[in-house]
């Protein structure tokens, strides 16, 4: 079974309150040196078949349609590489 | 500036009903082939300095700490190349 990664965030020009609390929490938890926090949902979908232009064409599609609120959100579409998750 | 990501899941062996819901909800809608699905977080951390070993141990430590709930959650750091967002 192959691993497709679908990416979703908010545009650039939409204010993401999540990611701002986050940014702004972080000096007061020590942590400085970060300018910008953005925060997104990542969805990890395996696919019984192949992953071939159609199979992607069709996850494709169903991120636009049913995953990202494309008036506000971006999102990627990828092929993630078999490993095992870290940490 | 530097873009570092820090995707959040939840550990294989729990449960993940937002994941389940979506892929339930997958056949009605059209969209067959997909055994599973799971969702999580992602993360847009820009960075003011270089990202060096430091930096980067720096948003591990982060992300470990306030990002993951790691009794639950794995999570992966990684830098990303900059790039323009897609779709």
């Amino acid at each position: 079974m192959a691993r497709v990664v679908v990416d979703v965030m908010l545009k650039p020009e939409i204010l993401d309150p999540q990611g701002q609390a986050v940014q702004r929490a972080l000096p007061r938890l020590g942590f400085g040196g970060i300018a910008d926090v953005r925060q997104g949902k990542r969805f990890e979908l395996e696919l019984e078949g192949p992953v071939d232009d159609a199979a992607l064409a069709g996850v494709r599609e169903l991120a636009e349609t049913f995953l990202a609120n494309t008036v506000i959100e971006n999102f990627t579409v990828r092929v993630e590489e078999s490993e095992g998750a870290s940490a």
